[in-house]
């Protein structure tokens, strides 16, 4: 068992948390960014450092990589992304690339005999939040291997021409040309050339600090679908219309949201998760009856027949009176489940094992670069424990020995999946 | 007993609904606007036809006088707005000042003797649509003479500094500055030279047509509160989060809406209007569950005993558990009920008494210029019926010859306030 080095790792979260501070401990580092740059400039630094190869491909994913003894064998890569959303926190992807880099690090300091080549990877774009939606970039690389349900959303063509939400005239493609990273299309991540993936990240949920573990070992992405939900009432003057003949847009909004929490909970699953983060209101005047209310629904479950039962609450929306408003629906996204390689999964188990780290076994409720990867080669993730389940937001943590736990797993489960 | 002119009336009707002409029958014609310009050249031109002396005050209120045989007599003013919402429709405001014209037309054109002076004015920034908040103009002139409570709310320095909705640059002060209208304080009105005000205006709300009526003779303006009641939660991540963890202030916010609902519904007041026409959202991603909710609750009723029921009510609200979150709540604003001056209720009921016109009284549930006024010299209200009770949109509507009828009705409540 070999141990990454945690003063290597201390020095790597503290630098990283510079590029892009927003203050009070928030980073918003959007991709394709001079903050973005300023991250990618310090990976490829440090990975020049230790002798690795810098390449980059078309859509700007940079992978650093070092020699392995066998000149024949695929590489095992270590990926993850730089962005972040608006104010997020100095752990969501970039610890992942933090990881692979110390992995990197530890191999070369230590001269750890290995195969396959190792590379560190950064993805492009996996938070969407400047150029929407999330998962850009490997959703464009992984095109050809994607299910067509899901490949649909990520069409090349039209995720170059996606704008930036700050200007709405800026879009991905043009901001990509002309990116001091952009690289040549052949350097693609591939099955051909790569073997497997791993991808390491804090966990972004309360289950291990409540269970008193550090690792989590995933298993799979959970299944989910999104759907968003309408009601279309009449506007008319708050002070002159009798509440007889309203139609209140968000009053039956209110009324469903009650009513979805309601049916949605009486299916009792504790580990089903469904929310409604967005809702938009028209006309949004403390004046006027709103005429119109749009949420969205994110629901999200292991289970296909547990979503099936949620998606039949979702599915009575319309039959039922809503204030007088007329209540619509329509799926924006679904997936299913996506299991990771069991053989893979193994490989972390064993290593945290042999580390004698307090684990479990987990599911990623987020989605993540890997569930992409997963139609193209081998791939798993590890999570790590996060201070309160908090993240994309100031307070995100992770201290600084169990990050370095973390690369010691993933070190160490890469090395088991190139001794196979 | 003197008629309007329906032709003359139909004719101001289509050419005031091209001054900012939003297409499909909407409106925009911010104050202080281009749009707006081309309304008050309007009335100017046509007022200077028949004689009228034009005056305008520093804060751009226009005022068209015919003299009246007793020089030394006060004027008698009809006075309502120019200036509509976003896409608002052709009647709200306009409908008043057009009323206003007519009458002076009618006696001008008819040669009807009368004592007093008679004005047609347009108050500035009723609606305060681009520089908020509504009734900026009258409040600002009618400063010295409001209640304390209300009066807070309108200090003129402050009010000039009111910032475009637009760019939140341009203030309200700098655009007046520059704006064609702007004239003398000398000019303002005051209740040393003016005897009274009538305002005649769309009823907003289907009480008249409901009741087959073509005029409210109105009583008064409802006295309302508006309250801000706010929750705070704790945002994570849709996928990661289990929802027994969770705080979730949009589910609070929803739940604390069926109740005031419920709540209020019991005191079973059929006169009495809520309205929570407002939400704010954070952070409004449909993947992160929101941590902050904000909604308006907008209060009317005339008497102050219903309305602290319903207070009583809200204040209630911080005392319940919603979701896990904090509520708070916070006044913003209140009125009490405004009445009109009895004896000129008493001519405009005359007046349509005389006509034969279907009318009923009628309380006035929006806030009008005429509030601020009534503080400074009697002042009443016309209403007529609106189609649908819709207002502040496309389809807002009265046909010509209910405009002509209350046109009618207001220039004979003038001629009797006139033979006083």
């Amino acid at each position: 068992m070999f141990k990454c080095d945690l003063k290597r790792m201390s020095e790597k979260i503290h630098t990283f948390s510079k590029f892009g501070d927003a203050g009070n401990g928030g980073i918003t580092r959007y991709s394709l960014s001079a903050e973005d740059i300023q991250a990618r400039d310090y990976f490829v630094d440090r990975m020049k450092a230790i002798g690795a190869i810098i390449e980059t491909d078309d859509m700007a994913n940079i992978y650093a990589t070092i020699p392995g003894s066998d000149p024949g064998a695929k590489r095992i890569v270590m990926a993850s992304h730089t962005d972040s959303v608006k104010n997020g926190g100095n752990y969501d992807g970039i610890l992942g690339v933090m990881g692979a880099m110390e992995s990197l690090e530890t191999v070369a300091t230590e001269k750890i005999p290995h195969k396959h080549p190792l590379t560190a990877m950064i993805w492009t774009n996996e938070e969407g939040s400047l150029y929407p939606p999330a998962l850009l970039g490997s959703g464009v690389i992984c095109y050809d291997y994607l299910p067509e349900a899901i490949a649909k959303n990520f069409k090349p063509e039209e995720k170059m021409q996606s704008k930036s939400v700050l200007d709405r005239k800026t879009t991905f493609g043009s901001q990509l040309g002309k990116f001091k990273y952009k690289g040549d299309r052949k350097n693609r991540i591939n099955p051909d050339d790569y073997k497997c993936m791993f991808e390491m990240h804090i966990e972004q949920g309360p289950i291990l600090e409540d269970a008193g573990n550090v690792i989590g070992v995933v298993d799979c992405v959970l299944g989910m679908f999104n759907y968003r939900v309408s009601f279309r009432g009449q506007s008319a003057h708050a002070g002159t219309f009798p509440m007889k003949n309203r139609k209140d847009a968000l009053y039956a909004a209110a009324k469903a949201l009650c009513y979805l929490h309601e049916e949605i909970d009486k299916l009792g699953y504790e580990d089903l998760v469904y929310t409604t983060g967005e809702l938009l209101i028209h006309p949004c005047v403390h004046t006027v009856i709103p005429d119109f209310v749009e949420f969205s629904l994110d629901v999200r479950h292991e289970s296909c027949d547990v979503r099936r039962q949620v998606l039949d609450i979702v599915k009575s929306l319309p039959e039922k009176d809503w204030a007088g408003c007329k209540c619509e629906i329509k799926e924006a996204w679904k997936r299913d489940t996506v299991y990771w390689d069991k053989k893979m999964v193994g490989y972390v188990e064993e290593a945290v094992k042999e580390m004698g780290v307090q684990y479990q076994y987990i599911h990623s409720g987020a989605g993540h670069d890997a569930q992409f990867a997963s139609y193209m080669m081998p791939t798993t993730m590890i999570f790590v424990v996060s201070k309160g389940g908090l993240s994309h937001c100031e307070p995100e943590f992770t201290s600084d020995e169990d990050c370095t736990t973390a690369a010691t797993v993933l070190l160490n489960a890469v090395l088991k999946a190139d001794a196979e």
